[in-house]
């Protein structure tokens, strides 16, 4: 008798449930599909390859550190697609074993480097709890959950907290409120149409390279959301750029500036076109 | 009675001894001055702003992992200057407390996150260790050191072996050979010569509004080698860039550049002069 589940498509996400990514794919495709999590960016990637899963999701751009670069590897080296994207507004919060635990008893704070970081007035306000980071947000519920420590707290998203049957202390502790992760949904096929696309370039170091590169979009009007050079550090002449438009709904403004920057680059690679992502909380 | 420590300039750099950011320091001022590690890179930038500290050296790109945008943050908020330049060759080295560890008797290896992706090969040949990671690759060492133990090894630079009293066992073990880090060498006052230039400028989200703010690097045919956007994300219609020139030794054509820039942009920040930095092995 086949099971619903077998028929479910079958999703790989970045670390353990509860995770960012893990939060994403559930935003993105409902609760009908079977996640899986993966390690690092790397084994995502590679269940796609093995096509032991048919999607992935995968951070891509974080508002406080910038480009996941890894990200942008493994695209380039595999030659996979970003068919869609998720944009998550990062709330931390104070994850505790039961409601009636009291800080003053508290002596550890497990969570991600950043989940620490980007709560600097709590421990300001907190001296006593000393923060320890653990490898992401998740990681850190899922340590408090199995240590059944009323001594120790974690910080990481609510839905982190149901996951691991963890309590909500406080909410929205983190001191920078407009705390974005872009995640990219993946997978082999080429999407057929979209409003944005992703490309990456190539252009030699001489001056003015990569204005010329950049003219064509420009001169017709598309919008320029992002742009980040990447030096290749083994070849210290050459650039790949990654550039993100936003192209409207008229694809043929976009074959056109593709078509253009390929006569003033060394390589073109378009590494996804996708509808942009909605903006959900966490 | 003056000890010449007195006369020492004082360093703040991001970390404990042994960090990348030390091991900078030390290759850019050389062994006379007194260096003090700093938990975060904010920290870094308020014992300037307190006079605390003379200098400070925080990462502020990584090939592996792109622009640290916390220092690029700290730059803007606190209208430090960045003065000098150091960029290091990372190599990651097995260390171990002894040179007679028998990597079959152990079973844990402490490190970063990224000590640890970037030494992937060495975990699929030695499956029975466990990565676990850290803050940074020197806590790694320190770990290892405090621990006494011959059943856990540490991936830190050679250097960092010599501070805490370590062996290598095995050097170089990184997958990839072309792993850099750019440190900036950072202080309050501005420098009046230097031929490299690191500038934000802003614009509003039309298209166009790159492409003409960068018009004029390019009619003055100065070399361009790095460019970044940064999405401000409670502002969704502005933009911030991070840009990096080669400038040459003649500084009018940068300032006329600036003054070109000033007339086509929202904002234009200096965020330094400085020379180029050398490239030195870790």
């Amino acid at each position: 008798m086949p099971s619903t589940e077998n028929n479910m498509k079958k999703i790989a996400f970045l670390g353990i449930p509860g995770s960012f990514s893990f939060i994403a794919a559930k935003k993105y495709f409902g609760n009908d599909v079977s996640l899986t999590g993966q390690k690092t960016v790397k084994n995502v990637f590679s269940t796609l390859i093995q096509r032991q899963t048919q999607l992935g999701v995968v951070p891509i751009e974080n508002s406080t550190t910038g480009s996941i670069l890894e990200t942008y590897d493994q695209l380039m080296e595999n030659n996979l697609q970003i068919c869609g994207e998720v944009r998550l507004k990062i709330h931390h919060n104070l994850l505790v074993l039961e409601k009636n635990v009291n800080l003053k008893d508290v002596f550890k704070c497990y969570s991600h480097p950043q989940g620490i970081i980007q709560c600097q007035k709590f421990f300001e306000n907190h001296t006593w709890i000393e923060p320890e980071t653990v490898g992401d947000t998740a990681t850190a519920a899922q340590m408090l959950a199995s240590l059944k420590s009323r001594n120790a707290i974690a910080i990481a998203s609510g839905q982190t907290a149901k996951i691991y049957g963890l309590q909500v202390l406080t909410k929205n502790i983190e001191d920078n409120k407009n705390n974005f992760t872009r995640f990219a949904v993946i997978r082999l096929e080429k999407n057929q149409s979209g409003n944005k696309a992703t490309i990456a370039f190539s252009v030699k170091h001489i001056p003015g390279s990569l204005f010329k590169a950049i003219k064509p979009y420009a001169d017709l009007g598309l919008n320029l959301t992002k742009i980040e050079s990447r030096p290749i550090f083994g070849k210290s002449w050459e650039y790949i750029f990654f550039i993100d438009f936003e192209i409207g709904t008229d694809l043929t403004k976009f074959m056109e500036m593709i078509k253009r920057m390929r006569k003033v680059t060394d390589t073109v690679t378009i590494l996804g076109l996708y509808d942009k992502g909605k903006i959900y909380e966490t």
